[in-house]
């Protein structure tokens, strides 16, 4: 007896309930379920991802992407026990969003039985995001954004995280959507140095620099955001206030539409990057990394960014 | 007294009639019109597209982009005496659309006193794309669109048509629009090859291969269209009847309400491609270029795709 249409075509036996348009996939949800942890797994592979005696610091924000990372890294390390897990957050200092999102991360690392560690801007840099903002509006002289900020301030305290834990590597949730927002972007801004840099493994340039790997490089959002659901993963699901990448929404809306006409877009989109980033890398000048002359901190100018931003504020 | 902000950007007298958002520019007409031309003619000495010598041939369909470069091009030459013009037309055989650009590609090469040659797909390979349509939908296992088969044999016709004319370029109206939604069709696609190969000049690769020159590579679309409206030259307006390109439609829409978001966008892609171009052309092998075994014409494999095509439907 052939199997019905409305059965999962891996399993053939449970009920659809996720239609994957690039696969032509029926699945239920276990099979769901399994598809995404083994995905992950093939990623992590394919990339290698992780050594057999690394630490890993899984970069937490409490939304959908992370939790679900975070679920399926611990399920990995299960069978691979030498390989450990650290949750770090990073707290930004956003009142009614941050701390909402922490309370979630926490109470997920307890549930999953992992050590989480939270670093925040107020202790790093001496103000939260919410002041540096406060701060902004007041000397208008300013032409960045919120965000433009708080990426860089990110980086450093994600970075400082994982060196306080004594991670090896940074386990980031960035997903396929992601990815291809940003590389997109990089071409719309002209940015060629970013495009060549944006990939699963970022390369090793200094030793003060931790290793960034995104296992869920090659996972559309929606899938993720499906997985935590599924999976009765509480997480925050209200954006930023200070959000506002105008640049990158239209990306994303631009992305999802191209998909939905034509499945397997992004995924396209991924891997014409993939190809074009070793001939980019080759023709740009290999970036001078040495230390910012102010705090020490691995820099490929002068003065960090970070020290030019905070400076900015003090 | 200053010019009031009805008045022209570049003249400061005449009434302003084009905001032209990338730049801040406000135009009159007669501005608007030599911002034009003057643009035509830095792309053309930028790019070297012409020697003193240069027969040019012209690729004329009769629609407003190779109408208005036609008539730009002729000024040119009145001051360049010594390179010649031809316009040549291909005529696809597509009842009811191209007889009726065919007449307007004839009268404007009278107006300019411009000699206009017109080549077939009937005389040349047999059949007109008419035909072929038709007997593509009797013999359904095809599945390329006529866009696909059209695309080989109008560059075929286009080349064989600059030979008999003794043309050593060929000179296409391909507009920025165009060259930006290419090379991201290319991208969304995963076709390298292809991206590299998209340059203002075309690269020489084989004797009986005309090189091509895109003098409007700068020019947006609009303004192509906006130069025909404010210099009167009549063009064809409709569409194609088989135009099913959904890709390009969807990059058409995708760039423009970018472009109507962050002026200056389109610019950015092409200049982002243009500096990535060489790397990728580094690490791809060079296509071996030869003879076809059945028609003698340039190929890259042992048959020529248009023989390749033209034999699907003998």
């Amino acid at each position: 007896m052939r199997a019905s249409t409305n059965s999962c075509t891996i399993c053939r036996r449970r009920q659809v309930f996720f239609f994957r348009p690039y696969s032509g996939q029926r699945l239920c949800r276990n099979c769901f379920t399994e598809s995404i942890e083994a995905k992950t797994r093939a990623t992590i592979a394919k990339y290698r991802m992780f050594s057999y005696n690394d630490r890993v610091a899984v970069a937490v924000s409490g939304g959908k992407d992370s939790l679900s990372l975070l679920a399926i890294l611990a399920k990995i390390e299960e069978v691979k026990p030498k390989s450990a897990l650290i949750a770090v957050t990073v707290d930004e200092g956003i009142k009614g969003y941050r701390d909402e999102a922490l309370r979630i991360a926490k109470k997920s690392c307890e549930k999953l039985k992992i050590e989480h560690r939270v670093i925040s801007y107020k202790e790093l840099f001496g103000l939260t995001l919410d002041e540096l903002v406060e701060r902004k509006k007041r000397k208008a002289n300013s032409k960045l954004t919120a965000c433009a900020y708080c990426g860089v301030l990110r980086r450093r305290a994600l970075n400082e995280a994982a060196l306080r834990v004594g991670a090896t590597k940074i386990a980031t949730a960035h997903t396929l959507d992601d990815e291809v927002q940003t590389v997109l972007m990089n071409i719309f801004r002209g940015d060629l140095a970013r495009l060549a840099k944006e990939k699963p493994v970022t390369d090793y340039v200094h030793p003060r620099l931790v290793q960034k790997v995104k296992p869920f490089c090659e996972i559309p959002e929606r899938e993720s955001a499906l997985y935590a659901y599924i999976n009765n993963i509480p997480f925050q699901a209200t954006p930023c206030p200070y959000a506002s990448e105008a640049l990158r929404n239209d990306m994303r809306n631009m992305l999802n539409s191209m998909e939905l006409k034509h499945p397997g877009t992004k995924f396209a989109v991924s891997s014409s990057i993939a190809r074009l980033q070793p001939a980019i890398e080759k023709t740009l000048a290999k970036a001078d990394f040495g230390e910012c002359a102010q705090c020490g901190e691995p820099a490929s100018s002068e003065i960090c960014k970070v020290c030019e931003m905070t400076r900015e504020f003090a």
